[in-house]
């Protein structure tokens, strides 16, 4: 069985938080204290409605048999009304299709939308799951630079420019707030890019998974986020209850689908995936009543809170330059002077949670070419996990000081 | 946008199984009472203690976090004890992969396995997800005719014949039982079949969804499935919560990985899914409590009964070859004459269940070539789902006979 090794198309790298998390998992059963600042885990979980109802569903001993493919109707139905109430777009539950997680609509999106060969355009930093799911379908990742200049988003400047250096480009992933900058495309800047995708005959992947937790100005417009949906059905849309509603763990997310790959996907779903989770479905319906909102809100206010708090001590910790975290829970900086004698973020990383248990992100996930100098913390994890992190690193730092 | 249209890839059949799920969905919707044998759900869902441990997981109201890509450990721990119990194989933890349900694992190893172009060898009948997944991962799928002299599965000879007239099979994916004939590979064959692949430098991925759930005659040998692990670390060996332990809906699976695919699965793993889900994970731990492994023997032995049942009444329905359903909990039959004036089994079936309100499978969905005037029925349902939806059928066939 010598020659039979692992594809090529399976040759992806890890996906290193996830790699981090095993490693906390580790060192916790040994009894380490570990702060975990390397995932997007919102502390609060999801709210007590919707936990109640998963009891409920479970406590009953009922048999969870499959749901349809595209999800429970009653959850798609919910899901479209959540359209109306954030962004005043009149959603059919047609369009909709629950999916086991954002993961899982990534996966249909791709496979829909794409055909194996085809150029996928994704910004640079960004999520290195967009480019590790795009690369084992066959797809060709084409990473736009995108620095401080743009808020680390793309631009149809640069997409004209990757266009002219790579051909078509058949699509678009967009992250706004995006991971792990956190930065967001205003209305007209989304707007543009969304005509620049009908122009050159891309489909505009939309990841919506952060919209709710941002961090406006007041008075500012658009404060939860600008949906591709408001410009038209052209966009693959996509989301989760991972974030907002503090549910990374249950593993359910959902799509907006056009009318064009609509069956496609509910297809692909029913091959791929079978069904979503169905007991995290039923829940998952609560996560629209008033009083889930209110919890989402709360949880909001805590982020702002720990946002503030980092912010505030950031100097002391005197690293680089950092993101402008307008969104999400994630503040992506270059460690500059503090990386000290470690060759990489890496390494820097590894340092740290050994030595102080505490986990974040080394840069190189997200960017390949500007990253290795650079971390990403998540401050989901609330201010007073923050806080005791802050003080382990400034006494790592101040250890491997030169 | 005119040129954007679902890919070629994305282009496959839906799972029938999942649109006729919908279908039974909005019937019931509309207060009608269906009696769907369409798919392989248990009817006695999940064990006491595994219910009881998900109720608790959610009604503590804790955050429920990404687990490591690859699993619990301690879900990880249990699933390798399982094959020292039910194997007497010495199984490692690092082995096994938990999966968001079977198809979770379908994805991994199909992509750690197989480069796009490579032909993968199916039996058909068999299940369409397969097919389905293949032809959207790029794989050339070579479906072995497998009839009643062979029980429905692959041989050596049919192997090399298809091997002679395809080039090259990079793999071979075997289910014992089968979906949809429930047919069995005994220990010599499932031997032969392994020695085939490792002389052959084809992967065998051996699909074990349905071990525990056979219906031998006393006193036969391994009454409770072959493992291809019992053979060696060569095969990728999956299977499921789903099925003997009643949880379809919960979306728990895994794989055996062997060592050179095993960390490559589990960087896809962290990118493609991140995780399965949490709490279903954290429930499933206590599926290998012994009251659980007795609530699933009290399972079997109402599938037994209900297969019995069924099988007493077969000849009252006059239909044609029935496969002998020595495992899982289906009835593959062809109709014959019951078929009459229906120009297939998929419109037999639509017809039966608008107008009957009973739910079967068309063969077609597991056999493009002969399956044409086929049907499954799952009689996981149980002794009075089946046995109401054989009055119902007679009824139907009673007013469509010629």
């Amino acid at each position: 069985m010598g020659t039979m090794q692992l594809s090529r198309r399976g040759s992806v790298p890890p996906f290193q938080v996830m790699s981090i998390l095993r490693r906390v998992g580790e060192l916790r059963a040994e009894g380490r204290d570990v702060i975990s600042l390397c995932a997007g885990e919102p502390s609060g979980g999801a709210a007590p409605a919707v936990n109640a109802a998963a009891a409920a569903v479970h406590a009953g001993g009922e048999s969870l048999n499959y749901t349809p493919a595209a999800g429970l109707p009653e959850l798609r139905a919910a899901i479209a009304g959540h359209y109306a109430r954030w962004y005043s777009t009149a959603v059919d539950p047609r369009e909709v299709v629950v999916t086991t997680g954002a993961s899982g609509a990534f996966m249909l999106a791709f496979l829909a939308a794409f055909e194996a060969g085809d150029a996928v355009a994704i910004a640079r930093p960004g999520y290195p799951a967009y480019r590790n799911i795009l690369t084992a379908l066959g797809l060709r990742v084409v990473e736009i630079p995108c620095g401080p200049e743009t808020r680390y988003q793309p631009t149809p400047e640069l997409l004209d420019a990757a266009k002219k250096e790579h051909g078509r480009l058949a699509g678009l992933i967009l992250a706004s707030p995006a991971n792990p900058t956190g930065t967001m495309a205003t209305r007209p800047e989304l707007e543009a890019l969304s005509a620049w995708c009908a122009a050159n005959d891309a489909r505009l992947i939309s990841d919506e998974i952060y919209h709710g937790i941002t961090y406006p100005e007041p008075g500012a417009a658009d404060p939860l986020g600008v949906s591709a949906r408001e410009f038209g059905t052209d966009a693959v849309v996509i989301s989760s209850f991972s974030k907002f509603w503090g549910m990374p763990g249950w593993r359910v997310g959902w799509l907006l689908a056009p009318s064009e790959l609509a069956e496609g996907i509910e297809a692909l779903a029913g091959n791929v995936a079978l069904c979503p989770p169905a007991a995290a479905q039923r829940a998952a319906v609560h996560a629209f009543d008033e009083e889930a909102y209110a919890f989402g809100a709360a949880q909001l206010e805590e982020f702002a809170r720990t946002r503030a708090a980092l912010l505030e001590r950031l100097p002391e910790l005197g690293w680089g330059e950092a993101a402008p975290a307008d969104g999400a829970f994630y503040l992506y900086a270059q460690l500059g002077p503090a990386l000290g004698a470690f060759p990489d973020a890496s390494a820097w990383c590894s340092a740290l949670l050994e030595e102080e248990g505490v986990a974040l992100t080394p840069g190189s996930d997200f960017d390949g070419v500007h990253g290795g100098g650079a971390v990403r913390l998540s401050f989901a994890a609330g201010p007073e996990a923050v806080r005791r992190a802050v003080e382990r690193i400034l006494v790592f730092q101040e250890r491997h000081a030169r």
